[in-house]
């Protein structure tokens, strides 16, 4: 029996309408470096990408799904492209200006990108890829930066404000199907090739909405965002699309987003929300420690990414800054839980704790957790397992190509078509995640794993370890056991024996868990993200290159 | 372009399961009348809406899209009702009890309702009607009443805790269409047979989400909701599915809805929001006024069904609830609008102002005016025309038996789908509906509408005039001219020519709209709900039956 409901579908075309209306004065403010910062209402966005909505059309021939790429910082004509491409039925393609430019070739050639919209500050960075881009036809140039730069490049060559001169402000935008790609993003995949996820709009517009709910990030027209998230990483958490549901006001730092600029964007616009990584509030709270400021507008902050440091959190609290964490991946557009503690322990001891975790899952993210033998783990806060998640908004399979099927590999997707999202950790009986390690690096011990990264915070507790890391290794007997790879302080006397009691006795680590490999290096490798290589200590230690002591 | 996004529907089970594990010690309180009020978890409502839908299937034989209707108060049981039975992939057809014995029977044979769900204390009403329920196989009766006046019924009598009992407290929800109908509600249309609406699973999730958006209703698992606004009245205005999503606690007046017993419950359960019609609330100020109560935990109402009485408003902000209205129908689910004041007005002399409007739109609902001609209407504040919405909350048809096809009569729908509400106002620039007049009893003079509300609270507003209502009449230059009914104090002698200056003068009604034709009435003849009777004086003008004045 079908409802007598309209059909109607949910289109990023609908939200852009919706906020260039009705919240037609709310605002996107960019800073621009010196004096005051650019303003633009969300009348004139909706008015402008309507406008680089018909020059995409007219004048550079974009049809059906032709990727738009962006290699843009956050600012008011990155909002534009945000709404225009895909409310057009082309695909917005956000390319992540942090990666290597190897990798940029490679997504960019794979998503066969026809155009890109490119801010002139970064045309040092797209010049030289320009010879590798094998599909790329137009280039698009938005604000100040050094155009000679791309003399000789084969592509067409254009201005931003004259492609939008004299163009209609309105468009007629068309009735897609919302589960059209409406947006790609790659993931920097530290193995392998990056694969790409297609958003489509039935999931950002439904993401949008969760973002807005009030046990969400909880925005009205009354804040203003400080969007330090870039918008070429998960479409900047959602919050382009988000703000234009409720009104939110946009602060966007464009290329500002050193310290210093960051602490005057704050106290001179007073944003009421900020999303950022820990990195960035690590380097805020330095400056602020520094050069004090008044932050004190900034009620409601979203760490993401990675777990913010307790006693960041802390510090942050002490400046009347409220961090509440949240996690996600680019498969999950990204919201996946937000740590707002329960009501019943709001005040109490158990609401730090509660803060600490990776938050609770919302109304449409499904969560499980899948043991080592592939069982299902109870919600009991202890069990730990890979977290497989499923909803609405959440990637079933990765873009592999305009002539193949989606990719389906069996190592991130489970048979009955639930995201394998590579992280450990146990939920409470009330829905919270706590992450304590990456699947990959978790040891598979004996049909129990254990953690890497628990072993790890234990060893670097002891008052003469500067450094540890935990790895798996092959063990006949158990499968996997973990190895102690530590560095110490210059003079300490510790020896391994001590060290294992230590984790026993002062870290109460369970006896079975405690790692009978030992060794010391002056120093523990790195990734070019400044993470433990534990990929490299695996393969020294297959090759026979540590200096193993067992006991 | 197919996205990569996972294709889970939004299905109804979602919000149950959601609710009743992430949210499971959230309650739902239900008023008994005396002593400690009866309280379930969500975890408890989960598993007994698992053993609900077992007992339908295996006892009751309910399959596919049957319809199980309910006769019931607000109340845990009905809010098992009100997820079990879609869950199961049928049919939940809420009756409303305070119809007319034979419109209720014409609907429930309508909808063919196979199974009612009815409180004891509702057999009374119940008992009478179930000779005509053609469709009625069986009738399950929950909480305390006479079962004796069931005898010689020929449907099957079941107790609702017999057929629970012993059931799984978990059920397979099957993976239904998002579009499939969930719930259905008749509208009691004035003229002509009710009309059905059908919910789908989509509409209902999507409504949930908007009623949970920070901008909209805004509702956090710390408070906790007293629903007055009944179950069997449009959804309860989509707060059981809504608290689901977010762990808010309900707070259920089952049929303890007099004023009395309201104050005793936000005194003793101290709710944090309450939804209701103006009269409840003008009933609940008579009672508090007579024997004040401690109602401070009441910080935010959602008043709709009509306007709240700007009086009304302001009493209710010295106690410290504050009035918000919200204006839908039936055939929206019912969210349409949210009067929550613009950023920009709060703590100004316009924020008052904003909030005696019908609220502004959300994401996801568009509307537009159309005027006397057809024409659009633009969004400036003063142009008066019917309200027109669209969205995926909407109805864009009516049920019109299980044989037929969708009814889609020309004067509900517009070509392109959209919704004529029957209401006429204005929207100002951002987005703020202002109802002005019902479309039926606006006065079309000359292309041009005059309300003829306006008009009626012009006349109202002179000291000597106890009532007035003002109605069309065909008139032969303009089309129609506005008909003036005064009902005066005793002893006035207030003259027409005197009440037209007034209307010029005090109450600066524009000279083209001031009535020609007058009549004085001893009272004004008001329909069953005690509204104007409007279509029985345009019928008494007709007919020669009012003595009228041509001034």
């Amino acid at each position: 029996m079908q409802s007598t409901m309209q059909d109607v579908p949910l289109l990023i075309s609908r939200i852009l309408t919706h906020g260039s209306t009705v919240h037609g004065s709310s605002q996107v403010i960019t800073w621009t470096g010196e004096g005051e910062p650019h303003r633009r209402s969300y009348a004139e966005i909706g008015a402008r990408a309507a406008q680089l909505a018909h020059a995409l059309r007219e004048d550079i021939g974009v049809r059906d799904d032709d990727r738009v790429a962006t290699l843009m910082w956050n600012n008011a004509e990155h909002v534009e492209a945000y709404f225009a491409i895909p409310s057009m039925g082309a695909v917005l393609h956000t390319l992540n200006l942090r990666l290597p430019a190897e990798q940029l070739v490679w997504i960019a050639n794979h998503a066969a990108d026809r155009v890109v919209i490119v801010n002139g500050s970064l045309l040092p960075l797209l010049a030289p890829l320009m010879p590798h881009l094998k599909t790329v036809e137009h280039v698009v140039v938005s604000g100040p930066g050094d155009r000679s730069l791309l003399e000789g490049v084969s592509a067409q060559v254009h201005e931003y404000e004259d492609l939008l001169a004299g163009k209609p402000t309105a468009y007629d935008w068309p009735e897609l199907d919302e589960r059209q790609a409406a947006a790609m993003c790659y993931t920097s995949g530290t193995t392998g090739d990056p694969k790409g996820v297609l958003y489509s709009h039935r999931s950002v517009y439904l993401h949008s909405m969760q973002c807005n709910m009030a046990q969400s990030l909880g925005l009205t027209d009354e804040d203003t965002a400080l969007v330090v998230v870039p918008q070429f990483h998960v479409n900047a958490w959602g919050l382009p699309h988000a703000t234009f549901m409720t009104g939110v006001h946009l602060l966007m730092p464009d290329r500002f987003l050193q310290p210093g600029p960051l602490a005057e964007m704050i106290e001179k616009q007073r944003p009421t929300y900020a999303a950022a990584v820990p990195t960035i509030w690590q380097g805020l709270l330095a400056e602020l420690t520094a050069r004090p400021r008044d932050v004190t507008s900034l009620g409601n902050v979203t760490v993401g990414g990675s777990a913010c440091p307790p006693s960041l959190m802390a510090a942050f609290d002490k400046l009347g800054m409220r961090v509440c964490h949240a996690w996600g991946m680019t498969e999950t557009s990204p919201l996946g839980t937000v740590a707002r503690p329960p009501a019943h322990a709001v005040g109490t001891d158990q609401e730090f704790a509660y803060r600490l975790t990776q938050g609770r899952f919302p109304a449409g993210v499904e969560a499980r957790l899948t043991g080592p033998g592939g069982e299902r783990l109870p919600w009991d806060g202890e069990s730990a397992g890979e977290l497989e998640v499923r909803g609405p908004w959440i990637a079933g399979a990765y873009y592999n190509g305009p002539d193949a099927e989606p990719l389906c590999p069996d190592d991130k997707f489970s048979e009955d078509g639930w995201l394998k999202t590579g992280d450990v950790g146990t939920i409470s009986p009330d829905g919270f995640l706590t992450l304590t390690d990456r699947a990959k690096d978790v040891i598979k011990s004996g049909g129990e794993w254990i953690s890497s990264v628990d072993l790890e915070n234990a060893l670097m507790s002891h008052p003469e370890v500067t450094e540890a890391t935990v790895v798996a290794v092959p063990d006949e007997k158990w499968g996997e056991r973990p190895l102690a790879i530590v560095v110490l302080q210059e003079g300490s006397t510790a020896d391994f024996p001590t060290l294992r009691s230590f984790l026993a006795e002062e870290a109460r680590i369970a006896k079975w868990q405690l790692p009978e490999r030992w060794t010391i290096l002056p120093s523990v490798p790195k990734t070019s993200v400044g993470k433990f290589d534990k990929k490299l200590l695996r393969r020294q230690y297959a090759a026979g290159e540590l200096e193993i002591t067992l006991i």
